[in-house]
């Protein structure tokens, strides 16, 4: 087969690239290829803000074509968070069809081997980053995230955890594609010699969940790792977020097609109405590598049942801010105010409980009670949201009913600090723009406990009255260990206190940010840097990204004869 | 704590060897620090011939102490294959005092960091090391393999898989153990800056879980890739075979204690008859890592339910020799000679099905007919055991009734290329020792895939007559895809066939050696080179040791601040 792009081409692309990258992982310093402001885009082949808002306009009301095999109709009824309907359909597959056409286009692909096969990764991401304004719409308006913070967690951040995982899938792979030979001494006989070569070799079909809240960025590190790691990708997106994969899905098609390998490495899957296409898909025989992310009810049954895939979920977790002091008592509301409100509490990060001294706590600015700590919370995310544009700014649409139902119900389980307030959209009248809820519970009441000690996805927190930062550090570990966590933040001047929650961290393996005070937020993470959850405890049992996200996904084979 | 051995010591006696083994499995040439001749010990404080069967038979008839906490009375009942009961009782331990008193060890072991967790484990190795002929008579004796094979393979080369294993550990944790400062660049503002801290965290408690067969060979491998990532170990053994994981874990505490850990670190979980032990222990919320060595049926129990955990498991497999042609007919039938009758063929990677063309194959000593191939073999395994004193050093015992059973069974499935013979063992009246049986399949009979489509665990072989080397390319792909294999062999001189072969093995990830007619066999592999299984298909979800038998053992804790 001729190559468009041939495998010379792809390195003089993308060769200094995939080793920064390569380099980032191991310094794990700030890097990304990706700019993340949305004015860096426009030039160099790249889609302006006009031309992206065009490109999304045009897709809506019509059929997404893709040339996939075994196609059976068409499906697709997303309609946006902020109130239109997209009408845009799917291709429906047959996976009859369609899943041995991936299986057979695997050997070639294999062959390829692991650095060529970064390569053409390399160059899907450099083509889905031009295309970032057309994404940041499509994310938006699925995932109801604000325009800023679909363009950036939508487009570059997504794009850096996709690389990511190109990079650690690299490298694992180099460390075993190798020759070997192998001399044994027999004394004074001839030695025993072999000749052994080694080879990275795919597990088979790797089938991508996707989530209707972060489909990008949740996506693609999966997506990513199984592809560099040479297996064909097919990827179902929640059916309220299929737009942004079915992009993706048709640029790493286009990408492998002019690279010479067959474009059904990676397809999509979207579903019918009800159709309960995961479920069925994830325990087909051919399915070997399965990511997932949303409720645990679902991703407990993938581990239990999809015996024939290596698993790997993102779940729920509680996560928790314990608050036991401050130097910089401004710089700690603002900072939780901020992480309160992005994207309405609607992130997997989102601190929920804030678990604070009913005693109160010594901060910069004198002693504070438990009442004042609370009251001047509230007050810090009022004064951040108290301008409409700015709310709309940060805190984007409910994405369903649910969140919605869950934060009109959470003002009946404890006494409300803050209440929340809707927001019109000047643009979009029918989106349901909310601001947070914070409820304050005593964690000493056995009622109480039920409504912190699990997860409440959305704009709700807890402010849980504890009786002493001990007794708050040994809910921490509870919380960890029994519900899990994405994220674990502290506040506390006490070197002693730190200790304490570093080896609560330490032993049910959470991730933890100190002291933020500043433009760092708990619930975000940076690629090449920060791991996304640690595997280790009930919120996911994978981490976004380390070394076990993708040694998972290949296998090592090994030949060996007489030379 | 005072340790009575610092970690400046484990380094002067270590840290080079520590050093070789991680160049060793980069390189995958041959390398061991352990000897694999009986007469290379009893200098330099090892245990020679006598004083190793002295060490042995004074453990006889008596309480096997281990100062572990939690013991609620005494249970073992092994009887040696070759006759004698042992009369060993081991402390049978209260789990529930046990567990607590094993995570309570954990944080100072994770606290010491990946290389001292190492050069641990291989002052543990090395003393094991020096006592190897006590622990050759302790695995004769429980797995009923000849002495020199329980020497070799009980010794020395399952020290060699320990010591890859911890190799692995200490790099995969290495790359992960770092600080790092992150900077992101704000335009005209200030940058915002994060202090990193990464820490590679254990999972929990670790249960091995082990086999009759290999008890130290297949037990080292999760045993010391777990203990060297940070977590404790908990080691059920094989209720026939205790002993040798005993004296390991005995071994371990010891060392642990000398160089200032507890030594509750590994402990020991010997059961009462029909206890049932391992099924309550794998489910168990404190167990987070499984090891397994064992049937299919309790293999897939596990990896169903031990949901709590990460399991590890080698299973039952179907092996296969694809016969196509040889140029050195007289080598090929002397190598399958030697793998068909080493320790009775009760190895998970002795061959089981030879797949032979019905029209014959073309060697160096002209075409010879598929009957011709078959009594061949069968003439050539007759005459590598026709001495008794050699053939019960290559047979050892059967290791239990059900093999004999399975033997006896066997010779009525189809036409006996070679008959069954009892040997007599001159010092073990008692013991069953018998030579291997060929049966001859016709391949394309329904009834006789019955008998070759699963796995008869033994010595007993297939000789399948086939259509065409064509078909015994399909079949081979058939059986690894849906019985799974340990080891596929080929003997062919056409490149085009093996260039079949090797596709096959690397679509349906299983190991390959090719043409072998000299002194390597198929079912030997050298740690630290050769992979053990590969994890991608169904006989074994785990690969001795591939990166992934380690990264799914730790986790990477990250604590951020800013600095």
């Amino acid at each position: 087969m001729t190559a468009a792009l041939s495998t010379d081409q792809l390195a003089e692309r993308h060769a200094a690239t995939l080793d920064a990258a390569l380099d980032a992982l191991r310094t794990r310093a700030y890097w990304s290829p990706h700019p993340e402001h949305p004015k860096a885009y426009g030039e160099n082949g790249t889609l302006d803000a006009a031309a992206g808002q065009a490109a999304f306009e045009a897709l809506r009301e019509r059929r997404f074509e893709l040339d996939q095999p075994g196609t059976d109709g068409w499906t697709g009824s997303e309609v946006s968070p902020y109130g239109p309907r997209l009408g845009i359909e799917y291709p429906h597959a047959d996976v009859a069809v369609l899943l041995p056409a991936m299986r057979a286009a695997m050997r070639p692909w294999r062959e390829a081997g692991p650095r060529t096969r970064a390569l053409v990764c390399l160059e899907i991401l450099k083509r889905i980053n031009a295309r970032t304004h057309e994404m940041a719409h499509a994310v938006m308006h699925t995932s109801g995230q604000a325009f800023t913070m679909a363009f950036q967690a939508g487009g570059p951040h997504a794009q850096d955890r996709g690389l990511e995982a190109v990079a650690y899938a690299c490298a694992a792979q180099s460390e075993v594609e190798r020759t070997a030979e192998w001399v044994k001494p027999q004394g004074k006989r001839e030695p025993l010699t072999m000749a052994k070569e080694f080879t990275a070799a795919p597990r088979g079909i790797a089938l991508v969940i996707g989530c209707n809240t972060f489909p990008t960025w949740n996506g693609y590190p999966g997506l990513f790792a199984s592809l560099a790691t040479g297996n064909p990708v097919l990827v179902k997106p929640h059916p309220r977020a299929v737009l942004p994969l079915a992009l993706t899905v048709r640029t790493a098609r286009e990408v492998l097609r002019e690279t010479g390998f067959s474009p059904d490495l990676v397809a999509l899957a979207a579903e019918r109405d009800g159709e309960g296409l995961a479920k069925t898909l994830a325990v087909h025989p051919d399915v070997r590598i399965i990511d997932y992310t949303g409720s645990t009810a679902f991703g407990d049954w993938l581990e239990a049942n999809a015996r024939q895939a290596r698993v790997h979920t993102e779940k729920a977790g509680v996560n928790t801010v314990v608050v036991d002091s401050t130097a910089d008592y401004r710089g700690m509301l603002s900072n939780l105010a901020f992480s309160l409100s992005l994207y309405s509490g609607q992130m997997c990060t989102t601190p929920q409980n804030l678990l604070i001294p009913r005693g109160g706590i010594a901060t910069d600015a004198g002693h504070k009670t438990y009442d004042e700590v609370v009251s001047d919370l509230a007050e810090s995310v009022r004064q951040l949201l108290s301008d409409d544009t700015r709310a709309n700014a940060l805190l984007g649409a409910l994405v369903n009913d649910q969140v919605k139902e869950r934060l009109d119900a959470a003002s009946r389980i404890g006494e409300v600090a803050l209440a929340s307030r809707a927001v019109t959209h000047p643009d979009f009248p029918d989106a349901t723009v909310r601001t947070p809820v914070v409820v304050k519970l005593d964690g000493s009441k056995p009622d109480a406990e039920a409504a912190y000690f699990s997860e409440c996805f959305g704009p709700v927190s807890f402010a849980v009255a504890v009786d002493s930062t001990a007794d708050a550090v040994d809910l921490l570990r509870r919380t960890i260990r029994e519900k899990g966590a994405m994220t674990v933040s502290a506040y506390t001047t006490s070197a002693e206190v730190e200790h304490l929650v570093e080896q609560v961290c330490l032993d049910e393996s959470a991730q933890l940010s100190l002291n933020l005070t500043g433009g760092v937020y708990v619930n975000q993470t940076a690629a090449f840097s920060d791991y996304h959850g640690t595997s280790g405890n009930p919120a996911a049992n994978a981490s976004l990204c380390d070394p076990a996200f993708v040694t998972t996904r290949f296998t090592t084979v090994e030949v060996r004869r007489h030379p």
